[in-house]
């Protein structure tokens, strides 16, 4: 996430009685035990969304005669999607209105025979193989990600996502490296070089004073194993480089990779600024994605909502709340329509939504207008043949660079295949801007001259077909994700943390984890939460 | 691998032309380039195995008219059914001999109606449910292991091995610690208190002289970033720890892991040990593993062979080298069988074939009586449901541990099925002797007795069914691995990288990775190498 989380407590005796109710009885319980504890509606529901969440329910009504209410949710990504899912399983009536042609929003699989119009007028169609595919936008799942207890309900296989791999490269051009290195040699590298300062400083009792003794010597012991620096405690090389020629039968030892640089200039390639990626929580190992493409996700919850209750190419023209409920207007087919409902999820971008009239206020519309799109963009290049597998070794994974492409990933499926789509670049902001400013033809071009100084020529000479795609030109999203400074609880943004009137707000932007289909469903469950619980108490 | 490897090199110029010829011509026209250049017999070979391995063809025998010869090839194990298969390509006559009753020799995966009976008699029979398994031997393949390229060759589909995973756990139980602690948790701790060490270290001026004030300034830079320590320089704790509560919508930021440890308790901990493993050539991410069990490398290979070139059930009794050929006779059936070819490729375990009759003489002998088997064993625990991802977290990876168990691997297929199968324990040597010396419901309570102290009840209470399998008891293998004090290549183990008359020696012993499959597989193509360069040449 792109916000610091800060820690904070609340009671445990208090939570953990609040966990016990929620796991026994449904959310109509576990507020009827919070009113009779006396805490306020906001403590209340931090209690309840750290005790976990509870799914509306059918059985929720019977305890107080209440009826589902009518919903209308505006947008049919994950946050949208989700919320109709979820008020679904309390027998919500929810009508879905999606301008695109598809639901999922930023979660969009590329496939042969797709076709996409931006908002420069490049109109492409994909031309990929039978089987192969590009996400597009979200590619990835953490393990404690709700994406995947998702995934788990709605029956949606997954597999490993190849976040890390200690053969694909890092080359920082700027820097001055003339090939890359693979990142398991520069880890190796900068690794050694470290445990050596380090051991020859405790040696030389830069730590007396501040270590105990003891505790100097189980130091020592680490950052030899840390290091493969030996006894000598001085890194000259190691195994963990890799192998120039790979150890084999008795006669074949392998010969380890050589050309051990100095410390300075390892530290001047800089490279060893990649190596936290993994330690990140939302990036380390291991990772996965839906087995087939990610838009099996908003397949599966678009089964689940019912194609029913999904009007796609519905272009939102208007959102009114008024005494009694939520009037919503919409172009579809050239004709303008109109929906009434008790309530409304509004689940599209923040700044598409600023641009549709509304009357949820100065307020509402200020903090919308706080939000700014950030630009993120995404190239997939097809190839005849892997040879990234078969001549480089490299089964999936991510090449780091300082050059505008990025990041390079190798495809997490179909291995061993004949074909296979690497994403050529995958940037953000400036360097986004500017592939997206060019035509796909150009895109491709100056992506493909980028990775060939990677790759070699076979990077251009095995290409198949290419298909790129920009957040920021593309209609009815605007946009990758989100800039909002002090994050989704700042003041400039409280407008949207609660209902204006019958109208929810509800997507990824709105939680810590921005840019993340965990941020969006987790967003979903706080506004149904919310909603379902106004509904049982009015 | 075990050893460690040295460096070594050879003129790259010499080493350019014979790959070329190596590519464009035959191992034929190969040899004879050499031939004409000169070299010696060794360094002619060592140069082919840099240059590439060329499988013998058919087209070989063109040139100078000679015919495939017949082999008869002990034990079905990797190395044997490789050898078959490399001849089979250019015609050879191979007979593999198997004393087990399926092929595959150590590389062994246990499904439900697997039966198996120790030299102890302990008979068990796997319960697994459908589609669950275990692989009792080998279980990961490294990229650049050649059993990946036989996978692809072979048409066996693969899938990541979850070697690593920072949700997993570390748990020493002698050095203290009461309950386990997260890989990612330990890992932010241990690295963030040695980036303060060395980031004050150098503050201090401890690099001074050693290291350039601008590589200095470099460093720091990196450390602030390597342990998370901002411009203070001091550890504090991170969001690399993990969360006690996950971020999620406005409003819940998540609740960083608190209670960071010392910088003593962690080094006292001693689970920094385990942070290594990942760096090491072998063990490094990403790794992989046939879907659906690793002995679907042997199935296939067996049916690339011919079953009706394989013997099951075959036990050998004798090989005898004589004039022009090898005679081999095993009993099968209660009868007694010969087979006479030209040559024999001895792809059995060292110790066993120490045991067997045999004329190849006492140098031969000495050599094999020098090998020593090594213990170990696995235990595969069928679960009800797969708590470990929806409680923990926990998709895939390995637990390490100081207790006898050694290690806990969470399963790397299957992810949000019904149930899944945890290898209990994976331990060597004296643990594995002491598991393998009780009966298999034994195996079973103490191996979850200690497992429940890092799970809690539910690794007794959704246990299902267990299996257990031990090298050192396993008829006909008798160990793991094999212990060779100063590798393949030292003066002990001399005759069995050379023919004894007929005769050759083959597997992973023989190799730079000994217990890994690529060290069989590169042995089998060594030996098919210099017996189609013999047959050539005669």
């Amino acid at each position: 996430m792109r916000q610091t989380p800060t820690t904070n407590s609340t009671g445990t005796s208090r939570r953990g009685f609040l966990r016990t109710v929620g796991i026994t009885g449904g959310a109509g319980a576990m507020l009827a035990s919070m009113g009779a504890m006396g805490l306020a509606p906001t403590a209340a529901q931090a209690a309840q969304r750290e005790a976990g969440y509870r799914a509306p329910r059918t059985g929720d009504f019977t305890l107080g005669g209440r009826a589902a209410a009518r919903v209308v949710v505006v947008g049919g990504g994950i946050a949208g999607l989700a919320s109709a899912y979820e008020l679904g399983k309390a027998g919500y009536d929810c009508t879905v209105l999606e301008a695109r042609d598809r639901t999922g929003g930023r979660n969009f699989t590329v496939r042969g025979g797709d076709t996409t119009t931006d908002t420069n007028g490049n109109r492409q169609q994909a031309h990929f193989s039978e089987g192969q595919y590009m996400n597009a936008g979200p590619a990835r799942l953490a393990q404690w990600m709700l994406t995947l207890d998702y995934c788990r309900e709605l029956g949606v296989p997954i597999e490993a996502f190849t976040n890390q791999n200690a053969n694909a490269y890092l080359f920082d051009e700027k820097a001055g490296m003339t090939a890359p290195t693979r990142y398991r040699t520069a880890k190796a590298d900068l690794y050694g070089y470290v445990a050596e300062l380090l051991a020859k400083a405790t040696d030389k009792g830069a730590l007396d004073g501040a270590v105990t003794a003891d505790d100097q010597e189980r130091l020592l012991e680490w950052l030899k194993d840390f290091g493969d620096i030996g006894d000598s405690l001085t890194y000259t090389g190691s195994a963990r480089r890799g192998y120039a020629t790979d150890p084999g039968a008795a006669g074949t030892p392998g010969r380890v990779l050589g050309g051990v640089p100095s410390l300075s200039d390892v530290l001047s390639d800089g490279v060893g600024r990649y190596f936290s990626f993994e330690f990140d929580y939302d990036m380390a190992m291991m990772m996965f994605q839906p087995v087939g493409g990610m838009d099996q996700i908003p397949k599966a919850l678009t089964r689940a909502v019912g194609a029913h209750r999904i009007r796609t190419g519905a272009v939102v023209s208007g959102i009114t709340d008024t005494a009694h409920g939520v009037t919503v207007t919409y172009r579809s087919q050239g004709r303008e329509h109109a929906v009434h409902a008790d309530y409304c999820i509004a689940a599209l971008p923040p700044h598409i939504l600023a641009a549709t009239p509304h009357n949820l206020g100065g307020a509402v519309q200020s903090a919308l207008k706080a939000v700014t799109p950030v630009s993120a963009g995404k190239i997939g290049l097809e190839y005849r043949s892997r040879w990234w597998e078969e001549k480089l070794r490299i089964y999936g994974g991510i090449t780091e660079t300082d050059m505008d492409l990025s990041h390079i990933w190798y495809p997490s499926y179909g291995y061993h295949g004949r074909r296979g789509v690497i994403i050529g670049y995958y940037n953000t902001g400036a360097n986004a801007d500017s592939y997206g400013a060019l035509t796909p033809a150009e895109r491709q071009q100056r992506a493909v001259a980028q990775g060939v100084k990677i790759h070699g020529d076979i990077y251009r000479t095995e290409l198949a077909t290419a298909f790129s795609h920009h957040w920021r030109q593309t209609p009815h999203l605007l946009g990758a994700w989100h800039s909002m400074p002090g994050g989704p609880d700042a003041a400039a943004y409280a407008p949207l943390n609660k209902p204006a009137g019958h109208v929810y707000f509800a997507g990824d932007y709105l939680s810590y984890a921005d840019a993340w289909q965990h941020g969006a469903f987790s967003s979903a469950r706080k506004v149904v939460t919310t909603l379902h619980q106004r509904v049982l108490a009015a």
